[in-house]
Parts: structure tokens; sequence; C-alpha cells
């Protein structure tokens, strides 16, 4: 892929601060970074937007909105309130896309867990649309249902965005997430019109960590080529998003992990 | 549910002998047990033929045939015809059900590998026809679609199953492997004609190891009633296993494992 449409997601250097990673994406040519909000917050949200305006790059994304289910309505309203935070910090960062980890159920049910992400996206979208922020719905590997997002599948994210404006809800496609998937092609071309982001890394074997094992692009056992492809096909052009978590990988210098970030992307993203 | 319909599956009790797994299991009143290859070639088929009839027990089914996709021909045809001595042995031992776990890409190509498996599977119903065998594709979870097996959903699995005679060809309903599916109900009903077998543990949170970590049922957020009933509506009234890939689990002296199972399958199962 080309390294125009290189975004850098910060969780990749977990071990960084928000001003370390942005002064090195602008030092190595990356045009684009993702944020996350515990960054953010560590750094301060004005001193954030100043450095990344100063150093020329574009926000891709902020991550994350979502979390969503909850086991009492008291909570559940303090999250949709965390989320138009997140929707000003996406607004104030220029971000087109604030990503949504839609959240678990807090006990078994997780058709109760689905309606309440439903629910607090609708409650979201009004907010997101006056600030010109984008929803994106990630669908979640299934081995995180238990932990992170109820939403496991990109037919499910797509048919979820459905019931909202296009252009204020899409669908986050993440290449770990979503490549096991029997329909990932019908899906994506399914989503094409719903498709806002496109994250890519790689699925080792053996898979030791499904949290924290994520591997760089090539060396794992997607096939990056023909879904990069797909994604192409269905009409995304915009930023291409790094993301890996991944122990060994936030062990590494930038200045080692941002070329070889450059090199995967050029050669399997 | 009622005792009268608990298999216990003997990787619960990897750590113990199939000699010990059939003692115990009559001992304990648990009326059907499902065994493992591996511990059958241990102890011999024949000896194990004998062990069970003469604990009066019913084997459910045998784990496992499938492992179809290969690099080569060559290596393709030596896993079909190690499929056709599972067959064998599941006569033997008079189980009704082979259960498949069909493998997974020796490369990036998955679709590839799902098409090895529809051959591979193809090249054994005859056989298994024959014998009276009836093959279970067990769709896995789909954190296991880079080791294990490339068939990740119900969908997939019932899809796959009906290009073979029913009666020859089933799909097993493993809530470990399918609880995070968005379209879960709707799938159990679909596969209603083809279900062979149903398996209970449950989805440990937090999930520290995917392959290891298998709950008891009880211990964590499967809806195992929502789920039971509806295979029970689906219309499946055979044996339901116990299966529980779990170092903790595996550690317990079988006259306390045992108790303990059949107290969480009355209670969950």
């Amino acid at each position: 892929m080309e390294m125009m449409r290189l975004s850098f997601n910060q969780a990749t250097a977990e071990r960084a601060s928000l001003p370390e990673v942005v002064e090195a994406c602008a030092r190595h040519g990356i045009p684009y970074v993702s944020l996350w909000r515990h960054k953010i917050a560590e750094t301060g949200l004005d001193v954030a937007v100043r450095l990344v305006r100063d150093a020329g790059l574009t926000v891709s994304s902020v991550c994350r909105g979502g979390m969503f289910p909850a086991a009492t309505a008291e909570e559940r309203a303090r999250r949709i309130e965390d989320n138009l935070r997140a929707v000003d910090e996406a607004a104030a960062l220029g971000a087109e896309v604030l990503v949504l980890v839609c959240g678990a159920a807090p006990d078994k049910d997780i058709g109760a867990a689905r309606a309440m992400v439903a629910d607090g996206i609708a409650a979201v979208v009004p907010y997101a649309a006056e600030r010109g922020v984008t929803l994106g719905i990630e669908p979640l590997h299934p081995a995180f249902a238990g932990e992170r997002s109820c939403i496991t599948t990109l037919r499910e994210a797509r048919r979820l965005a459905e019931h909202f404006p296009r252009g204020i809800v899409g669908v986050v496609a993440d290449v770990y997430h979503i490549w096991w998937d029997p329909e990932l092609y019908e899906e994506l071309d399914a989503a094409a019109p719903r498709l806002v982001a496109y994250h890519v890394n790689d699925w080792l074997v053996p898979q030791t960590n499904v949290l924290l094992g994520r591997g760089m692009m090539g060396d794992g056992v997607i096939d990056l080529a023909r879904i990069g492809a797909a994604v192409e096909r269905a009409g995304y052009m915009g930023p291409i998003e790094v993301e890996i978590f991944n122990e060994a990988v936030w062990a590494m210098p930038l200045d080692e992990l941002l070329p070889l970030v450059k090199r995967r992307f050029v050669e399997h993203g």
C-alpha cells in the first residue's frame, strides 16, 4: 500500500507518550496518526491538538468510544456522557472517526447488551452529527465477546450502523477481528457504503495471547493482499491504520518500529 | 438437565487414562462417555471396546476426525486415510458420531482450506455411511481459525453438512465455540435437522487462555439455559457432552471432578 495512506495507531507504541508518537511520525514521514483517549488525557487535549497541527499530521481516528452496556441505568448514562466527551475530543483533533468498541454484557445476557449498544449509539448520534464526527462501529473478534464487545461480526456491525444515517454511523474493518469470517468478502461488499476505517496487522500462529499477541503485517496468516483489494473494491480510499497490540512491538524504540511499520505497510498493507 | 443425558468427554480429565475414566464414570452413574483417539490408542481399541461394554457405558462420540487441509496432495490423502481409521474406531466402540475438527489452512488461504475440508469430508462419507457412523462437523471458535479449524460458525458448518446426506453428516454445537454468534438462535433452528451432538462448558471472564481456559458450567458468561432450551426446541434429544479443557479441572481427582460435573450439569447443563 502507498505510504500516503498510512496511519500509525498509537496503540502500536503503547509505551510512548502522545508527544513522542506525534514527533516520531512527523519525522518519519507518516501522514496520519490515530490517538487514544488515555494518551490524550495524559498530554491534555489542547496540547495534543497543537502538537498534531504543528507536526502537520492528520488524525485519522480517536480510540475509543463505546463500552455502552452496564448493569444499571445510571452507569449506562455515565457511559453515554463519556462518549459525548470522546466526540468532543475527536472534533477538536479534526478526526473524522470516533472508533466504537461497543462493550460486553455485564451478565450472561449478550442479547440485552446488544440492545444497550444500539440505545447508546442512538443517544450519541445527534451530538456526533452536530460536531461532524462519524461513529465507527468496530466489530471485535469473538474472542473478546465476554469482555470488550458483544458486536462480533461485520454483518452485525453493518446492520447496526444501518439504523442510523450514513455519514454519522459507519463500520470499522480491522483484519484481526474479521479475517476468519466465512462471509468476509460478501460482508465487505455489503458494508461498502458504511466503511469508514480499515486497520491492518496480522494473526500470529501459534497464537499465544489473543489480546496482546497481534502480529506485524506479514508475520501471520491473514491474507492482507486479498482483504486489502476487497476493501479497495468496496470504495474505501481513506487512511489505513496500523494497530498492533503486542508486548514485543511495544518494546521496540520508535526509531526502529516506525521504519519497520512503513516497510511492512508498503509490502503487505 | 437430567443426568440420563450426561456424557463425560474424557478431554475433561486429560490426565486420566481411558480405563480410569471409564471406571469412574460407571461408578458415578454417568451413562455416556466420549473418547479421544490418543487415549484409545494408549489403551488399545479392543481393550477400550471391552472396558466400555463391561462398564455398561454408551460412547456418545469419538474425538476427533478432521484436520483435512494440508500443503500437499500426499499429506491430504494421508489425513483422509487417518479419518477412515477414526471411523473404524467409532464403529467398533458403537459411537454414533465421529466429531470432526476440520483443520486450518497450511498457509494464508483460508478459502482453499475450506475447499480441502469439503473434499476431505466427501472422501470419507461413503465409508462412514457403510460403517454406520455419522460425521459431526464441529465449528470451532474463530480464535482457533489459524490453528485448528477454518470452519468457524454454525452456519458454515450447517451449509457444509447440507452437501451430504442427512444422517451421514451433521453438525456439533459446542457452546464455547458458538455462544458469541449474533445469529446463534436462528442458526440453531436452521441446523435442527443436522444437530448430532451438543457440548456444554463455559466461557470464563476474564479469559486468560482460549485453548486451556474453558470453564465449568455456571462459572462463566454463557447463557446455558437459553442455548440449551434452543437446542431442545431444535429437537436434539441425545446425550449432552461436558467437554472442558482446563488445567485446573485437569488437576482435580476424578472422584471430586465427576460429582462436580454431575452437579453443575443438573444445575446449568
